[in-house]
């Protein structure tokens, strides 16, 4: 029944990522057939840079639809059930979820925001209730197989479970919805929690592929400026009326 | 503190849909223009039931792209939070849901599951828990607010709020992606609570719009035989194994 | 064998249209049911003005998900097949295309493009040129059917048809996907063809729904800058560079 | 202006393709974090061959989105514009053409339809028909450069260009979208070139990663009889009717 803390990791990358992209953006405007490039492109005959460079430029007028060839694959645990119902509304993505119906909580962990850790008033009430919770859910499981009920057992039982429990989840977008997703996801104004685990994305991202994502982020950051309303804004970029 | 009941809302279908699915359809093979067949539909002046007959057999053929075309609107009242989740995966749709950042749940509702309200032992356990989750969410609320966290007290509140809490959602998907959401999610393998909203759906739809939804539901309603290993088989239907 | 103009029908909108988005946006962050609200929202009970009020100031804080939830329907006559095969690119859409596989083109019309329209000298060569197309497509359908190719004789003949072959295409979008459309199609920059489509639904669109489609269009519209390379701006609009 | 044969070429597939496969369906069932398993799936202590099987039973009980973390990148050519149109409209998938706007057709290639190719009065028509467009296209595009219309002669000059034009194409589809693909493209009701482009990526999928797709291919192969209507049926499976 312990606070658990977010963890990110990179399970998997399309190969050859920046090769890829720039071979997809070629074939757009390429009177030959990039198959026939690759060979250049993954012995680095064509100058990683230079491939790094076009693409950029080529981002950077709108053509971006071509980063959709390459995907990235995160394993991520430490996330409330708030958070991933958030994060599955991105539909441009693929999910594989820890299912509550067939795994048994029998030693619940959970999501402690840091708002109430700080407050120790607060941190006290909210462990103290994630105790009742795990003992409300022991009672429903035990008083269900009791019933004859075993095999849904924990598919009902779960109704107790709070949105603090803890889930994993394997997740893969492309490159294209890795950018939407940043946009919306690393704003101050989205919730703490989705926002670390965008941050944490974002980080391998450019770790991975910095050509791609050297400036992904919130809007703001591709902007230069605020896109939301002004009392919405955080002030970390101008809001667009105060831009000249 | 209730416990809340699952109400399905018809709320919006695209006008004159079996007329448009008939023309969407006619447009493939016709080498004239549909919007020239279209008063003639819209009067009536081509039997309902011609183009209902046309519709049914070109989809049995297994072409069934235009009833994408028309789309269905529900609202719905009185799942968990455990279900909305489970619904929001199905990615071609559209949804827009009650927000526990924004909406306070100072007199949250709950779904019960049946398993548990057949047993007294287990209702009673279920329901005094959902007694202590409402006090641990206004304790904490409180706490936050007097710490000077108001704007925020609700999305950190909410962490103790259960899988059962009540939500309300707008969802909106195309019939042929209805088809599909029935196909899982009617099936008996489902979970209880998911095939009930499913259920519900697929009596309007097949009130709205017979001619595309007659012989909607599991997959099973459309093979005539279960597509689930043996050991999974709910029995209404014999396993493939078993068909001749 | 005759040059075909572009025609764009309306065929279906979700009904209700604005009170539909009203009550989705309302249901993310109200405590009640939107389906209670509805009848008031049908009724008119509730301002129309105050609901496209309420609409038009959400969108702008960048919230414009729940506009998914109204789709339109477009019948477009006298595009060519290099137009179709651009618009079918968006793939947020359901679409039902004229099949050259099942229509046989035995007058077969063409889009000219304006540009050679305006030059005698290359419309005369073009439309020579399509005399031409229509005797090859004509011989090549003799030949296969005189040679037991009949069930497949539209469908290798049309190798012969021209990109300017005229197609007609049954298409629908939902709003926030007719927004993304707009952006890109009837920029300046898009190809002349598909922007006339586009031009011609946002005028729909306008027409049908102005709460959502009062500022459509090319990305500019909305920004009030242009947001492409300076060496490829229109000069509609300033490049950002220059809106200081 | 010769013909143009079709290759499609292997780019890319998301590396330790099927140990994220199992990784991603044993995060569903599991109760630790698949992240922890990881290493050991990539050592190989875990047996590859335990992991296939797990895959393989999980797939035949329908439960299939977990392939879904797993994309390939197929580079094609020497395929027509009438076969990229029909690829295209698979819309969860990701596509970068070769344009006809941006790369002039000084030289056209095309493809010959087999059923043409193998009547020699068929296939001179045919030939000689391209010979024609070749030299309308150039005629038009000098005659708009002429008249000051260079930029955009490309783009009016290919109106002209035929279905058979020859295309390029880069496209990524993750292993779900593969299947649909070819449970639509494979069967022999297809038409024959996108026929021939599927089969071609089925063999490279099957040579790829055979425990994804062993049974890979055109509806009948999985379900072990003919789901179109008998009138349709090719013969190589009995129709379900004729099942028992």
């Amino acid at each position: 029944m312990p606070e658990k803390k977010l963890r990110v990791d990179f399970m998997a990358m399309t190969p050859d990522a920046l090769s890829l992209i720039y071979a997809a953006f070629r074939q757009c405007y390429h009177a030959g057939f990039v198959a026939d490039m690759w060979p250049k492109l993954l012995s680095g005959e064509i100058d990683p840079q230079v491939q790094a460079d076009f693409v950029s430029k080529t981002m950077e007028s709108g053509h971006d639809s071509p980063i959709e060839h390459v995907s990235m694959t995160f394993a991520v645990e430490g996330i409330s059930r708030a958070c991933s119902h958030q994060i599955v509304r991105h539909r441009i993505a693929s999910y594989s979820q820890q299912s509550q119906r067939y795994v048994a909580e029998n030693d619940m962990e959970y999501i402690l925001p840091p708002a109430i850790a700080k407050i120790p008033e607060a941190r006290e009430r909210f462990e103290s209730f994630m105790a009742e919770v795990q003992s409300a859910y022991t009672d429903l499981r035990d008083i269900l197989v009791a019933h004859g009920r075993k095999s849904k057992a924990n598919e009902d039982a779960r109704f107790v479970l709070p949105q603090a429990a803890e889930t994993k989840i394997v997740m893969t977008m492309n490159c294209r919805s890795l950018h939407h997703f940043f946009h919306l996801r690393c704003c101050n104004r989205a919730q703490w929690e989705v926002r670390a685990v965008a941050d944490r994305m974002l980080a391998i991202c450019k770790d991975k592929l910095p050509a791609i994502f050297a400036n992904g982020g919130a809007r703001c950051e591709q902007l230069g400026y605020c896109p939301e309303s002004p009392k919405f804004a955080c002030g970390k970029y101008p809001v667009r009326e105060n831009l000249a």
